[in-house]
């Protein structure tokens, strides 16, 4: 059964195909936040981003690819989001029992590339042939290889709908960006609007912070008045930028903190009118009960927003 | 039923498809102007190209793109134009009530690119599958990815072409030209033609500037006394450039600008032989009454030119 | 009926198919010199190259598309040679009264680039399209994009001879040479052997000059006493370059200059034993008059060689 | 007969089809080491990657294809692995006496390249006409072509799953490294962990040395004080790192040396719980007598570990 | 009727199909050779590599392309190499009467380019048109753009086997390497290697001259003392790292001699177990009668080795 804050949210993709609509409802009807229109998604790729020791060592048994799986099903979480050999090693196992979103695209930290640019790792056939609901691909807005990425994505996104797909977009400003600029409120609403522009279903972008990038946005924040103080504030502008609030938009949770400082961030994205949270780190390098209680608190908080 | 003036100007696409001319046809026949071989194009690009406070906070209902569907329908509009995204998020819902151009590629302001390339961001299938009745493309004449642009262009016409759809080019020369140059009389005049030869059924280029940017091009201008004084003058050298009036050359606003100051520099486009304009930010950054009114009012000089 | 000469011709072509012969062919008998093994072919695409008013400002009526067809068939020229937005705009007008060679790449002279390469902007279905009964295709030895260029050609030619299309190759040196280079005799006619070893069946080069610019090549012309002194001697070493006189060489005006010194020029063309002349700026920028009694003396001089 | 163990390796692989998992299965099943889940693989690509006399100056017969495949068979190896040449010369004559794996790219040491690329020498279609029971593949993570190398991994990864082929990949970082970070600790266990993300079913490292190249890394082997200290603790590290110990990793020989620190070494690799050995020079450069002995120690080894 | 000989030699292809195998026969069966496993080939690529007048004014009728294929013929050469227009011109004319190699990349001298690298200029398509027996193409190790030549030749050898043609490589070292460098003993037998690991049925290289040009070759060198002395020495040398003697190697005469010097040094191959010699300059720029004598000669040593 479909709620009918889902068919809402549906008939914004009116111009997609049922089986597109049809995996995008299999995401928001899934897990603990099913129905609601909220979501809250496991992702890890931190093992090819970052390597495993420091993704892994400070809770040992995320190792283990089948953890993950375990955790993302147990805890309620609307999805499982992972590179192709994590995905690989678990689907057949867990078959059936969360939707998978694959990453199609990924970058490690080893080598230095002046554009940045994540390698394509995973093909859409290969989402597929492991029953995902979703593919994923990340783009660096700023980054002087954006040709490359915006149109290794355009590709993506046309043929996964071809397999009834919708197209996950984590969208990371950086390159000609000074390092605040990466957060910045009006570079992350951009980031989104590009997205969407793109053809995302689903975008995933970083909170943004209460600083202005671009002296010429600056003149239009000033001139209009957008408010930039609270987090809620902002992701309020990050949403209207996004087709008005009509694609669905979700926040990660940026570097491992505290737990309280990490729910209170949440609270302010809620409060903005975010579509969810996508929790990784904070999530899985804790141990086990831990990771289960904080993914809890976070969806209660949408479920009460 | 289709005017004389609809009918000559088909004549000059005589070696194209009846599809072809069938979509050309369409532009041609539908709103304010339809019939009278004139056009005015609502065009909403700046969402992408310069960020969403950029493009939308002047005017908060912009946000959504159904307001510019709708805007583009109640002031009758020949068309509206519009990245991936904006067509996919209201196409369905407005079906059939305006003809659209998908903008097949886009740039944006994040990143510095030594040789400015706009990324192509869609493709002929999705403009098919949006029930959009051309595409749309922009060339930057003078950058040193020339080459890359050209052929992409050869591509997709030849693509678009194959499903009866015809080609808008917007040209705006950039790269090895002065800032002045961008708008000179000669580049803009050659940017025309090139456009033309490339296979463009509908050309977009911005007012020209009493300026000659190209030594040789000086001389020439000079020794067979053309002239470039008034707007007129110059917009009559860009149609001739443009296969001596056979192909359809529409013109931009420009930056946002006071009405009065609009309208007269579009009376002089109009009253130097201009097939229409192509106004965005001057239209959808007002309020919609305004709008409204405006683009009435550019109608009008072109009905009566 | 096909001459005992066009038919000698066509035997030097033997490993190509009955079609590319009969296009071969096609271009050989039409014209005011039918037959006589001799060409005179109008090329425009100056208005790509150079920009409209620089082309088409001496002689206004010369804007239109239709007046370059109209020139090339009431002059009794053999082909006429033009972009594809040229060729698009008239070839349905004047379809069938003039053998067509749609030009594949062209440059225009707003860009700067380090290895000078022409763009595709053309295909071979379009030629095909248009009725065209050969391709064209730029080439620039010594340019640092030499291999671009030379592929691009292997990829065309064998496409066009798929349709029965031949080829005719423009080889203009420049990249790594001086600007005398150029035009050297050693230069050109090393052109005009890769253009041959290319697969091109007409091969169009500049009139060299008195220059020898390799100084491996200089050596080997003083020591077996290769004359280069009159344009006519430096006519007939690029004629026996080009496969001993078994492909067909034509060659261009160059710049616009007075009515004596270019039939001077071409007299001694002529007398080199070229096949023909290929001749732009010095037809279409003068009146209509003027250029068909130019041509039908340049054809005379032929008709007589 | 398939043994438990080399069920339960198997049963990691269960999102591969039976066609993958039957090849992986002959290259457990097959030699000295059948049905331990135990690998010993000879692989010859000196010829390539240093030259023939470097290859094979050191012991005369070896510069005979015929040579190494009869090594391989006599030895009792579970798999011989080789360039495109080297197989194709002799694939024929010992049909179906050993598994073979067709190294699908190559370097060779003269040329010097800023970005550390193999190139791709032989495809999976080879590899089939081959009658090969893997693939092999080189990347060098920390290299700016990163991207190059992962996606044709990607690629060929897929192409040789269409034909039941599995993947065994080779990584030696090399790049933005230091020469120690080569083979630090951290690198390498990240190394293995991207090959396993990019779908790598087996794979293939350097021995690890007590050295950690990242501060990042560093700061977490410290912080959860993961053991570095001898081969066993850190091939222990690798193994986890590489899902946990669900993927198939093994372990080079390096450089040539003496036969007594060989073994000391395998030992170490042995304890740390890998999954074999791969010895190209150490074995092919010794006379065969001596290669078939050591090899037979270094079976011993893993037959007891 | 097929010698013991050139059975042997054909039994080290056995992976290749018949049809390639009987291409390969083809080859050693035509000519004054026919039989003995020797081949003396006639290459003319002069007139793309060096330009028309330094290849054809010392020796006129060598202008025409008619010219080779009757001087191939004429010597009883196995087979005659050429780029496709050379071939284009005559083939049909000399259809049957000697085996044929179309060269399918080529180079000229008028660009300066940074990483020495071909251009493909015909096609395997052209090679089965023009009734080839085998496909040639040129690869320089020690080029930075190596892994685009090595990639290339992948792709054409593998289509080559689709129409049972054998490929033969011409190995140049160049780029990274000291002009002796190019024709070192261990940089010309490495060379070698890479060709065969690569492919190729034939090989071709320079003859090596006494000289190391790589640091760490020149360690294994001394001390497995490999002879270098005479040219029959490193011959031997190059024929081993050739995979033992198992693949046709042939050798260039190089840069045009006296007779006297070009015979000894023909003996000193032929001494060290060379296949044969690919002879164009030092035969074409001769008078005919000349040439006809020196290929003779050529072969009577190769028939006597």
């Amino acid at each position: 059964m479909v709620t009918d804050r889902v068919k809402q949210i549906l008939s914004w993709y009116s111009s997609d195909s049922v089986g597109v609509k049809t995996n995008l409802a299999r995401l928001l009807n899934h897990g603990s936040l099913a129905g609601t229109g909220k979501l809250v998604i496991l992702p890890v790729d931190q093992g090819f981003e970052h390597g495993p020791a420091r993704s892994f060592a400070p809770n040992p048994p995320a190792y283990d690819p089948d953890y993950h799986f375990q955790l993302g099903i147990d805890s309620g979480c609307n999805a499982y989001a992972a590179p192709l050999g994590s995905l690989e090693a678990s689907a057949d196992k867990f078959a059936g029992q969360i939707p998978l979103i694959l990453k199609l695209n990924n970058s490690d930290t080893l080598s230095k590339m002046e554009d940045p640019c994540s390698a394509v790792t995973a093909s859409v056939k290969d989402a597929v042939r492991l029953g995902c609901s979703a593919i994923g691909y990340t783009i660096y807005p700023g980054s002087g290889a954006r040709n490359v990425m915006y149109e290794e994505l355009r590709e993506l996104v046309l043929e996964a709908k071809e397999y009834g797909l919708p197209s996950v977009v984590w969208a990371y400003p950086r390159g000609a960006l000074s390092k605040d600029g990466e957060t910045a409120i009006d570079v992350v609403a951009y980031a989104a609007q590009i997205s969407c522009q793109l053809g995302a279903h689903v975008v995933k972008v970083k909170p943004p912070k209460d600083f202005i990038e671009q002296p010429e946005a600056k003149k239009v924040f000033e001139k209009y008045g957008i408010a930039t103080k609270t987090m809620a504030d902002r992701i309020r502008h990050v949403i209207q930028g996004a087709f008005n609030g009509k694609r669905i938009v979700i926040f990660s949770g940026g570097e491992a903190k505290g737990t309280a400082e990490l729910l209170e961030e949440v609270r302010g994205i809620a409060a903005g009118g975010a579509f969810g949270s996508i929790m990784g780190r904070n999530a899985f390098q804790r141990p086990r009960a831990e990771a289960l209680k904080l993914l809890g608190d976070v969806m209660d908080i949408y479920r009460k927003a």
